[in-house]
């Protein structure tokens, strides 16, 4: 069953680019080699039923993080890794030095043994860190004032080319619950919210080739994707495809949660190739280093692990040192104890040795590696409930306070941070974890997996948690973890992926339809007047998934013909509210009228007649 | 591509039972005659880690709407339908008599019409209506102080066999919103909140097959599932098989939205072999007997239509009653028009012939229809948006308001009513529909579809709209109405009515975990517990759809030893969690003394050397 370990080859990644779309690059005007890529949707013209006159439908820009692969223009080659787009600005802020060697021992190790050479990345850039003394953190630039080309690429991003009349007028006021959106995203916004550690900016300076993306509560809510092998299954291939095909589908951030053999070259080969940031669990990774064996972990085996990583270019790290050992006896009688990996590795190393966690003890230690890379802080929540029964509980939230506390020693630091969140959690019960994370973490962002908002439903996990993950964005949550539909049961497939990143893209656009995100409307409202108007083919292209939208379509009216049908293949022709109402429309118009002055004819009418008989038939 | 319909063949009917599951029928008090049926699974027993010793684990029942189909000791012949279990309680009232002939003209041409005998369901019972001057409804019943064996059935049904102590304690506190949820369902409860009007018991004198259930704000939230072939696609068998097929998975009810060929022949063969109440929107056929032209609709061609449904058995009629001639225009200027067919095409009549529509000039004639057959209202929302834009604008309000004035009139004839709702509705809007429905509807069940709580996920309109619907449910919803990934596309085949059904079980159950309906917890703990135990089998058997659960646990390990295997599939065995957790478990165990006591006592020895150091490591 188990495959042995091979390079990537170049046919199995996904590089086709989307129906009627054209990447597009965005020119900054602080920095002129900021380049956003977005991508732009052609729409056809509508046709007047009545008149057959044609009026255009302007095209919409979409947030694009499918990087280089949908571009045709670009060649890829995963062996050379993609464009590192963000090379000349990590270098041109004089702040950084290249190394001779990785300052990981068991990199060196690895790097070393002839073995693994027909499965490695064969990078030829060195690795950078800090110069002695600096710190490369985007925040630590925030609050110098600095204005990062990286943070103008965020700006250009975010605003997603909608324009102003459309984004500020043309949409439901939202309701945010406090959070400050602003109506257009600038630079200097984007500085002043990592300044203050409200937004984060994961990127590595050894991963220059990922598109600087934002993850804070008064920006788009975003996602994020777990992939990696297992003890039991998978390959270095199928991860890098996974990983492309995750961005594909709109994944902003890649977790490679690697369990499995050969960690180390899956993960370059993962970092080298994605326009994504990405983050891992590195107490996993050390505890392969001791073959299992929790209380074997050292500090100084993870400090190791911490920087062999930070040198492949991760570029945020979940860090379970909220485990502490006085919450661990909170545990003992919950219904699913600690259902976090990381949380239970901690939680057994600390009974093992009837000491506080290495983790916790030395957290300033470890943020000195953090700023010496620009590794951001994804405070993991080891302690999450894994059960609707655990929800909220003293564990919990006894964890959170202490997050709350590493989180003010991070930003002492000026190390970027975010926090995790849970679990599983009835929908009545998730606001008060958002609630208490604004509250005790200083608004640093939250980054939640769901939460699962029932536990009845193993094979449908991306539906139990799409729901929790929704409501918690749109109380104020900034980056969701996706959970796919082999949640409980096995490990994802590459549909598993799709189906788990679309599910987490519907409820991110969900939330920041809610909060009333400016422009956020925009699509919805392109989209269903292609509906409306039967452009069939502008309706699966506006879609979060053309491929799967066609699909459906073509399964019950397969020709060609019906995607110009002016009705919907769900009814048939006399069944079509959506034609009706058009005849509704065309009526007005074929009296030759304004439609609505006929429609208010019609009523006038009718009006003296009701007035005699009182308002209502029924009195 | 059309096959020629047919009558059903035996062989494509659903009806192997759930594993380890057994029907189990509860014996009513007050109606000796009442047997209600429910599911019950067999859980292994717990073997602890250490000792090998064992322990049991309670079997759960499970509320089950799957009907006879399940039951290995029934035999099952669609040609002569399912047991109708109510018929000796309809008869033995008194108040109803048998007809020699159909009363509907519509019908008896059908019956006449020899070349429809090959597809033709051999009804043996002779039609059913209240005698002259009575009232057959359950409403009616309820308010005369009566507890039928209907209301006796239900109370039985929502308390699922669970005891009090867990009812009651072992669950988290939920948030009703105002809701009057009791401790234990009792039949004086079912029929308090009968007549009062805030629950629906759809049951059709014609319809004795169908097993009892209740729709309302504090019973158990409830869903139905729309089928129907139409003039492009599906057969009476699949039809029937849909039917089936959506009560195996937890449909409560089942909307016949058929609008192809044969429709009065397919219901027949539905109804009659429905264990659920069934639902129609008889507009829609009779629009098919004036060729498609909704000018062409008449009162009387209506009317015949309701008389010709009522006495096949429908237990429920949408009727869109509350689309206005006046709120015709208010539609003319939103980004989709009006989306419900219902609504189209009465809004096409009205300004077609410049009149108030006949279904609110004739809701007194509709209701002494009505209440001859027990017919329920679901006052359809022919203005719902159809547009994350057109939400909550003054069409849809206004009609609502219209809804609130009829449900009034509906009562005034003891006629039982519920109230349909959008649509389209960003999440943020949503509880304003719930509470405004409330408010105008004098608390008459609502009944929604979805909300989608975006526009741009055709293909994935489940999870857009099972969003939404967990949250309608949570806010007070009694039925959600559910969305199949087909929804904009095409028409739901078996496979997507199942997703379509598990969905909404989903949002359902999240609703009621959300409001703390008593016992609702039950389910997720006793899953909860097999999944931290690892009784694989037992999760499996637990969930929604234990098949899918556990095809998906076989494809990472297929293995039938992985099904006792103590670690998880997705991460091998060093990285599962739960085994960690168990193992903090027995190392406390180990110790020889109570666990908790274990894991205080390494708190105490730690406490000391932490007070020296301050509660805190970084001060």
């Amino acid at each position: 069953m188990k495959k042995k370990d091979t390079a990537p080859s170049e046919g199995k990644i996904s590089t086709t680019p989307f129906p009627k779309s054209t990447k597009i690059y965005v020119a900054g005007s602080i920095h002129k080699n900021v380049k956003v890529a977005m991508r732009e949707v052609e729409l056809s013209d509508t046709v007047d039923s009545m008149t057959q006159k044609r009026s255009k439908n302007q095209s919409v820009v979409i947030y694009d993080t499918s990087g280089p692969y949908t571009d045709p223009n670009k060649t890829i080659n995963v062996h050379q890794g993609i464009e590192p787009i963000r090379e000349e600005w990590i270098m041109g802020r004089g702040d950084v030095e290249e190394l001779d060697e990785f300052s990981s021992e068991y990199c060196r190790l690895r790097m070393a043994d002839k073995s693994l050479d027909h499965l490695r990345f064969d990078l030829k850039r060195k690795p950078k860190r800090a110069k002695k003394g600096q710190n490369v953190s985007q925040m630590h630039y925030a609050k110098k004032g600095i204005i990062t080309p990286e943070m103008e690429y965020i700006a250009i991003r975010e605003n997603q080319k909608v324009l102003d009349a459309i984004r500020l007028t043309k949409q439901h006021p939202g309701q945010s619950f406090g959070a400050s959106i602003p109506d257009t995203i600038t630079p200097e916004f984007v500085r002043d919210e990592v300044a203050r550690g409200r937004a984060v900016i994961p990127s590595n300076i050894n991963h220059p080739e990922a598109e600087p993306m934002i993850i804070g509560r008064n920006f788009l809510v975003k996602i994020n994707a777990n992939i990696g092998n297992s003890a039991t299954t998978s390959s270095i291939e199928e991860e890098v495809e996974k990983a492309v095909w995750a961005c594909r589908w709109g994944a902003d951030n890649i977790m490679d949660l690697s369990t499995g053999k050969n960690i180390h070259e899956t993960r370059e080969w993962i970092v080298r190739n994605s326009p994504v940031p990405i983050g891992t669990v590195p107490i996993y990774q050390a505890l392969e280093k001791v073959n299992g064996k929790a209380e074997d972990l050292t500090w100084e085996i993870f400090r190791d692990t911490l920087i062999e990583q930070a040198e492949q270019g991760v570029d945020y790290f979940t860090i379970h040192a909220g485990v502490r050992l006085a919450y661990v006896p909170m545990t003992a009688k919950r219904v699913t104890g600690i259902v976090s990996r990381g949380g239970s590795i901690m939680a057994k190393w600390c009974l093992a040795h009837h000491k506080e966690s290495f983790l916790y003890t030395h957290f300033e230690d470890i943020c000195e590696i953090m700023k010496a890379y620009d590794v951001a802080f994804s405070l993991g929540d080891g302690l999450r409930p894994g059960s609707i029964a655990d929800a909220n509980d003293e564990a919990q939230f006894a964890e959170l306070e202490t997050l709350g506390e590493l989180t003010k020693i991070a930003w002492k630091h000026e190390v970027q941070t975010f926090i995790e969140g849970p679990g599983h959690v009835p929908m009545h019960m998730i606001k008060a974890n958002m609630d208490k994370q604004i509250e005790v973490c200083g608004e640093a962002p939250f980054y939640t997996l769901g939460p699962l908002t029932t536990d009845i439903a193993p094979g449908y996990d991306h539906i139990t948690s799409g729901i929790g993950a929704a409501m918690i964005g749109w109380y104020g949550t900034a980056m969701l973890c996706y959970v796919t539909p082999k949640e409980h049961l096995g490990l994802p497939n590459k549909e598993d992926v799709r189906t788990g990143v679309i599910t987490y893209k519907i409820a991110a656009h969900a939330a920041d339809l809610a909060k009333g995100h400016p422009g956020s409307q925009h699509r919805d409202d392109a989209l269903s007047k292609a509906r409306f108007e039967f452009r069939w083919e502008d309706q699966f292209n506006l879609s979060l998934d053309p491929e799967l939208a066609r699909e459906y379509h073509d399964e019950t009216l397969p020709a060609e013909g019906a995607k110009i049908a002016h009705f919907c293949s769900m009814c048939g022709p006399n069944f079509c509210s959506m034609k009706i109402s058009q005849e509704v429309r065309d009526y007005a118009a074929q009296k030759d009228m304004d439609e609505q002055t006929a429609l208010e004819e019609g009523m006038k009418e009718k009006a003296a007649e009701f007035k005699d008989k009182g308002s209502e038939v029924y009195l």
